[in-house]
């Protein structure tokens, strides 16, 4: 049994690190990393020998009975890898509707991280919730370190200075993480989400939850945010802009699985903003919740800054691959009997979820 | 009477701005700021005109009766400066042992804001103090936006990530927001000064004081640093060592005036670090506490990011404006008496040390 790690080709993470490896002695032995693979997030090759095996990108591809990656590799690899093997990667088959294709050409399972049910049991294994909650504080320090001024209020021998607004749209996971990081800096937080729901928990955080009514049932939606009406949208934009243009940070999370972002803050708003003010969107990479949103970049419209980033945990590479590390090895487990035996049930509904 | 504003040439700040005058508007008709002095910081010629006068950089020039930059300007421009102006600016007469020289040549009346006693009366003018309060709250954003991991712990359902460690070197007014910031965030601060009255200060802000037996007496020092003997320097070093192997974050703030900055942090010591920490240097333009800074440069050795720079408040051009123009309105207000006419008193101990 050989489980192959690849380094990640665009990224400086690692799926796994070693001290998931150390904390698991049965399965352990059975891994073979790329050499280097590590190298960029923190972890040297020496690290994992401790508990591992390091290996060439050729011996990985070639040998694996189970192979692991973040972003999911190129039809040239794909090809080289062994028949009947198991893949575990992103292969976010919403956007990539014919990755299924690929894989049953090449005679590969796929399982993708990206799908696994959002539920109480699967938590330990979310790469997504993982990533967005770090992506939320990611986006808070690179905020205020943007931003011409303070977070916090600051009284000097000077004067006083009043602390920034941040505006935080969208209360899922990476929204909540960025609504705390900036209440601990000090800063004045609102917030705004359709779903009901996270009123309570934006207000826990310190921060102020902006209301508009008329909202879409989201009861059954399993946590995801819902489609809403046209109408809906239009008094949420109007509420949006009031909110902006008083903002010296908007941090932007709202997706919808599936579907392009919508369109919340729009050229108009961004143009009435203070000199010198940050938007973060972390929607960038299905089309932004701002309108001016270049995905993977970042630039200055009117004195505004604007940054297109939807990847922002791999920014944070150490952290972001220690609890990615986590969530694929509870991932990983799941496969392996209490023998330590590969034992792939498809029958258990988040294997049967994350099946490609 | 005119009072001329000039642009600043090498950064985005202003040295006065539209909220200082309209808190003061006796004196607020005298002013006339350079066209587009405010603009990088955020504030507009129309927000001046509210109060003041804008002009072109020839008229404040040739015209001002007092004339107010932060960067002094070249020879060029200060023999167009009228006879007998007073030019209120950072004249550094440490590192500029000439300028006295170039004034007296041109008959102009120089006085150094960098030359304000550190005493409670001048508190409210001390420019030094509000700019290295910004540069240390400024420092602890610009590490943890580019350290590899949090700053605070995180308990997720991938696991629990421990706290970042940041060691804080020199406790003074940077060196203390630079705690007190870090702290915000979560992460666990040690901090180390030669001032022994720094130790309750540092644990005040919950963060840990690191000390080395047998500093110099620095209780006539006006709280500035002393010169400390070699042994004392060298157990330091190796104290210093010691903590920054363990350190994710290094921040070092430790100058003494008129001098080169002591050489705290070795080659050596960096390459023992984490791959991914971080150093930022704020004693850079003095020769850097790390052996390592570059002034003014930003560059990665043996995976450890090093950061060189004193200049850090300019980069938060709104909030460092604001507190730098409070505190030369109030400078400039001992230069008036009760009847707003100017009525320089060289008599008056803080106009007098600042005298070039």
């Amino acid at each position: 049994m050989r489980i192959g790690v690849l380094k990640e080709l665009h990224t400086d993470g690692v799926t796994i690190v070693p001290d998931t490896l150390k904390k698991n002695p049965a399965l352990a032995p059975f891994f073979f990393i790329e050499k280097g693979a590590g190298q960029m997030a923190g972890f040297k090759d020496e690290d994992y020998e401790k508990y591992s095996n390091t290996a060439t990108r050729e011996e990985v591809l070639f040998k694996s009975d189970i192979l692991i990656s973040q972003e999911a590799i190129q039809e040239e690899e794909l090809q080289k890898i062994k028949k009947g093997a198991i893949y575990i990667s992103q292969f976010e088959p919403f956007n990539q509707p014919d990755i299924s294709q690929k894989l049953k050409k090449y005679g590969i399972q796929g399982f993708s991280l990206d799908m696994i049910p959002r539920s109480t049991i699967a938590q330990s294994m979310d790469v997504l919730s993982s990533m967005a909650s770090i992506a939320g504080y990611k986006s808070v320090l690179m905020a205020a370190d943007r931003l011409n001024r303070h977070f916090p209020m600051m009284m000097t021998a000077a004067g006083t200075i009043r602390p920034a607004k941040v505006l935080v749209l969208g209360a899922g996971v990476a929204g909540l993480q960025a609504i705390a990081t900036a209440r601990k800096l000090g800063a004045m937080v609102e917030a705004f989400d359709v779903r009901k729901a996270s009123k309570e928990e934006v207000e826990s955080l310190g921060a102020k939850f902006v209301e508009v009514e008329g909202a879409a049932d989201d009861s059954n939606a399993g946590g995801y945010a819902v489609e809403q009406s046209e109408d809906f949208i239009k008094r949420q934009k109007q509420e949006v802009q009031n909110r902006a243009i008083g903002a010296d940070v908007i941090i932007t999370t709202a997706q919808v699985r599936g579907r392009k972002a919508p369109v919340l803050v729009e050229k108009e708003t961004v143009e009435k903003m203070q000199w010198g003010s940050v938007i973060i969107d972390l929607a960038a990479s299905t089309g932004g919740n701002c309108a001016l949103t270049k995905d993977g970049e970042t630039y200055v419209h009117n004195g505004v800054i604007i940054i297109g980033d939807s990847g922002l945990a791999r920014k944070m590479p150490r952290d972001s691959s220690t609890l990615f590390s986590n969530n694929v090895m509870n991932f990983l487990k799941l496969m392996f009997n209490k023998e330590n035996e590969l034992a792939v049930d498809l029958e258990n509904e988040i294997l049967k979820s994350s099946l490609v």
